[in-house]
């Protein structure tokens, strides 16, 4: 299980980075900017949660292999770039960051709350984990924030439906991989409905 | 009294978050938009202070009321948007605005000061929390930040008077609250003074 | 040679807050956007260092002498910038940001190994603490980074060498200054030849 939670974690990442690098391709950026975005969209969410809830060392200075794996990773994305543009909107992507975005909101409410916040600024904090790399990554692009725009479906309306998903089970005294488990199942299934039709906010 | 600056800091909260919703719904946002920028420009600024500080937990951690309070007015907030375009330039939000902009200031150099921080830096910090909630509005909005145009009235330079007014009584051993009052009193004075006379800084 | 190094960042952080001049009048500021970017740029980078490591308080907390410096330098800069608009691609403010360039780098590098992270985090906030100032005064400009952009010569890439270096040294237990120095002299050199013979990265 922790292994599966390892994979998905690893995949998700691979697929904020390369999310990135994409924007950055489009922003015209040169190999410098493409690599900083990938690093950037993938690591920020969960580096803006370190920074608000002040828990130091960061987890890419403690886990600093995932630096190592996605710097070794992001040239062969890179390529993939290359060859094919319209990767980007593919079904496997949609699959692997929906995924990921259970799981970033999970990890973002879970370290809040070992770190006594109350429930409301852990959700609100799990949802930034999960959502706010992208936001990152679009401000350094130049661009209106992707996360705000009604052009796109439901996403983080569905991390913030798991965030409390995840509150909710922990509360509870459910076991805490069962309560990522189902924060997992909750965004993932919200996110792929949103997508297949194509729901929206309005105001 | 200290109801009163309760009273002021709630009403002015709610005045900056209803700027961020005019910016974010000028910008084409959706739903999560409008309410994330109302909540940034709300709490934005005295996140800032809290990060560069290192004073954890963040006050919107331990005080969450504000954020239920702000989730719950700013529907209204919303629908008021919606009915009515002109508020933004009224009266009564200027008058409410010029208050938080002291009350913010006053609350900057205070927590700065307490943590031992020299004078200046101390200026500097209360300076940001009052404006630099604007400023993460209109980058989010993808905006040049309206806090450093030409076209603007005083504003962070009101601010930064306060600030220093805040800080000489203290040092001469004046009661907080009547420094606080002060400096309120001061921002409050140069401000509505400013946008009165139409002063703006040229270069 | 503390003397030295000592000029070399007065010097560094006056040329940092003088491109922060120049963008800020391009964009139409007013005096409080001119000078509030200046000092970000100034102290942008070494901010976000202290942030992403925990460590306060920040260096501009503790040294508030270069706020002093700084505010007291940036009128005549500004005075330099209204009589002459060439000087920013002047050969004189090349040399001095290519000998900040590694001195940030350095510092950027040799407190995070002091506060024990790993080498490849540290390179990394290495790099960061040297050009971050500038990506920041790109964004409240509401420009894309010119960091990132393939029409500049290396910069980044020069301090990510310089990082290496450094930290090479300190691992063979070399004394300090003597990886300082070596850090400011690859980085210089990298960055000198990247001008004179217009290296840039493609992709």
């Amino acid at each position: 299980m922790e292994t599966l939670l390892y994979i998905i974690e690893v995949t998700a990442i691979l697929v904020f980075a390369y999310s990135g690098l994409v924007h950055a391709r489009q922003s015209g950026f040169d190999l410098v900017g493409v690599l900083t975005i990938g690093f950037v969209t993938a690591f920020g969410g969960g580096t803006i949660r370190d920074v608000l809830l002040g828990n130091h060392p960061l987890y890419w200075v403690v886990h600093w292999e995932f630096l190592v794996l996605i710097g070794l990773l992001l040239p062969f994305e890179y390529l993939l770039l290359r060859s094919n543009r319209n990767i980007s909107g593919g079904r496997v992507l949609v699959i692997i960051d929906a995924l990921g975005l259970g799981l970033f909101t999970a990890s973002g409410v879970g370290i809040a709350l070992s770190m006594n916040t109350p429930v409301l600024p852990s959700a609100f904090i799990g949802v930034v984990t999960a959502t706010f790399g992208g936001v990152v990554r679009d401000i350094l692009c130049n661009q209106k924030p992707q996360l705000f725009l009604p052009t796109e479906p439901l996403y983080a309306t569905c991390a913030f439906a798991g965030a409390w998903i995840y509150i909710a089970l922990i509360k509870l005294n459910i076991a805490p991989i069962a309560a990522v488990l189902a924060c997992i199942a909750t965004v993932f299934l919200f996110r792929i409905l949103a997508v297949k039709f194509d729901i929206k906010l309005r105001y």
